[in-house]
């Protein structure tokens, strides 16, 4: 392990100068997972944990990318370098992640202050959630800050690596039907800023007053977790935006610095970060474990013991029983 | 074992005699996960695998939840009892779910041919795919099928879980914008047929003749992988549909059914049955080292290496390392 750190010394150097060919070939190298990853994670790890992480997400329609886009104009224009990595769900079966970041780069383009990057994780080990947060950990070396992590408030998954940003933006915006509108109780509890995006649109003070109405009725039950912690509340803010002209977006980004702040300030964000480690740690040992006890396996064991469910001889529980006692 | 398994064959035998209550009770079991639902799902094993499993993934706002009640409405003419399993990414979060199967269920109330069920997986072990399953498990030895998995196709597990269906329907519908309405090239790696929903809508032909066109590009690539399997050709159909009004569903049926006896007829069944076992032995054999390598470790251990990582003391990786040498 030690000679491999070595070799990747001079690619970690490159990255902390913000040298954007050897941050785009550290981003492969840690989207393909392996050994090669770990051994420039390793080396990079004393940078990172810096940047301020902004999740957003929402449904699709909602205009996450181009709220993304203008977020990171303002952040240009107050002097930040700033990353986007976008988690497209369906980029594992396809290239085509690559083409969206061409045509999203030409917003920024020649603006060295801006790095954007679609995740395409088809051959990480540990998964789309320990594939981003190696990413971001790229980044965060090479100094961009803030991080946005950009994903599609429709999958669990993705749901969840935006939720354990710093701050979580969910995103929604008027007309968009109500299958797809409906905010679900649930995503109160991942949102710290609440956007109403295309705010120009017909529906969208029925969509600020719905939200208002929402948050009225987990007022309460979030009062009484904070009594219960001690830290003082973060009253939930519904900012509206229409990100494609910038109208809001200044005020927007005043919301996420005063959040960072208040983390700050209550201690939460040393809190945050031990949960983002905890659960990157216990995601890298789980896909560990099973490549371990796979590879202990006589070859081909798994297809057999599968064949043998699949004919009904044994259930998938008493199979993964027998493969553990092996 | 053996014990806890001989107090779950009643339940058993009441799920396989198709008992509304004594099912509800089951998938309840299932959900939450542990001792018990190993046990049960023990029992209940023999009787699984005859149902035909129909994964619907589509957008939100393309009326996947229509067409599914609308395609269990077609089966029940047909004289088949039906299950849907809905898994809905949000419901880990909240208990919502359960007001969405009222609404639903309101259109076959009193109907014990079907049985519609939303998936919250707050406490599985092994994760949304293994409660998934198992809770398709305990609708097929009750003697539904088809089995319907309806998912958001916009998040990465929730696509991998229809996609695991023997037929997986991918659902599109016009107007919804460019930003819900692409679908990726990389779905049809996991469609068998397509399906072209609110077809009475304006933009229904461009709908149609766009995936004609995506379907054209991907034919060869398709024709290639066919050669080398030897296996006959699927030519993936495209279904227009007005579910709110049944129309075009009793054609779709029967391309189902006429997937499941190509199926069937070529051998892929038995591969597609053993694809899904092995993937559920690794899921839980994944769920089940995490567990026992954490149970291993001294209290606290884990919390302490996370806030180790948080501050910087040492990288994620090499922190696992420690934890799997201990």
């Amino acid at each position: 392990m030690a000679g491999i750190t070595v070799a990747f010394t001079d690619l970690a150097d490159r990255v902390r100068c913000g040298e954007r060919r050897a941050i785009a070939r550290a981003l492969t190298l840690v989207e393909n997972g392996g050994d090669d990853a770990q051994a420039l994670l390793a080396v990079l790890h004393p940078d990172t944990g810096r940047a301020h992480l902004v999740g957003v997400t929402g449904a699709p329609g909602t205009g996450k990318s181009t709220l993304a886009n203008a977020l990171a104009g303002e952040y240009r224009h107050r002097g930040r370098q700033v990353g986007i990595i976008a988690v497209d769900p369906t980029s594992p079966y396809t290239g085509g992640a690559i083409l969206g970041d061409r045509i999203r780069m030409q917003s920024h383009h020649g603006d060295s202050g801006v790095f954007i990057r679609s995740m395409a994780t088809r051959g990480h080990l540990g998964g789309l959630a320990v594939a981003t947060t190696d990413a971001v950990r790229v980044l965060d070396a090479a100094g961009f800050n803030p991080i946005m992590i950009e994903t599609v408030g429709a999958g669990q998954s993705e749901v969840e690596i935006a939720g354990a940003a710093h701050t979580t933006l969910v995103v929604q915006a008027p007309g968009l039907g109500d299958d797809i509108q409906a905010i679900k109780a649930g995503i109160l509890e991942i949102a710290d800023i609440f956007v109403v995006n295309k705010a120009d649109m017909p529906g969208a003070d029925q969509a600020v007053a719905a939200l208002r109405a929402m948050l009225m009725l987990g007022a309460r039950e979030r009062g009484q977790r904070q009594r219960e912690t001690g830290i003082p509340p973060w009253p939930l803010p519904i900012e509206e935006t229409v990100a494609a002209v910038g109208k809001g977006i200044p005020a927007l980004v005043d919301k996420i610095e005063e959040h960072a702040a208040y983390l700050e300030r209550t201690g939460q964000r040393v809190l945050l970060e031990r949960e983002r480690a905890e659960s990157q740690v216990r995601d890298i040992l789980r896909a560990w474990l099973l490549r371990n006890r796979l590879a202990a396996l006589p070859e081909g064991e798994l297809g057999r013991v599968a064949a043998r469910v699949a004919e009904r001889e044994v259930d998938p529980y008493t199979a993964a029983e027998e493969l553990l006692a092996k």
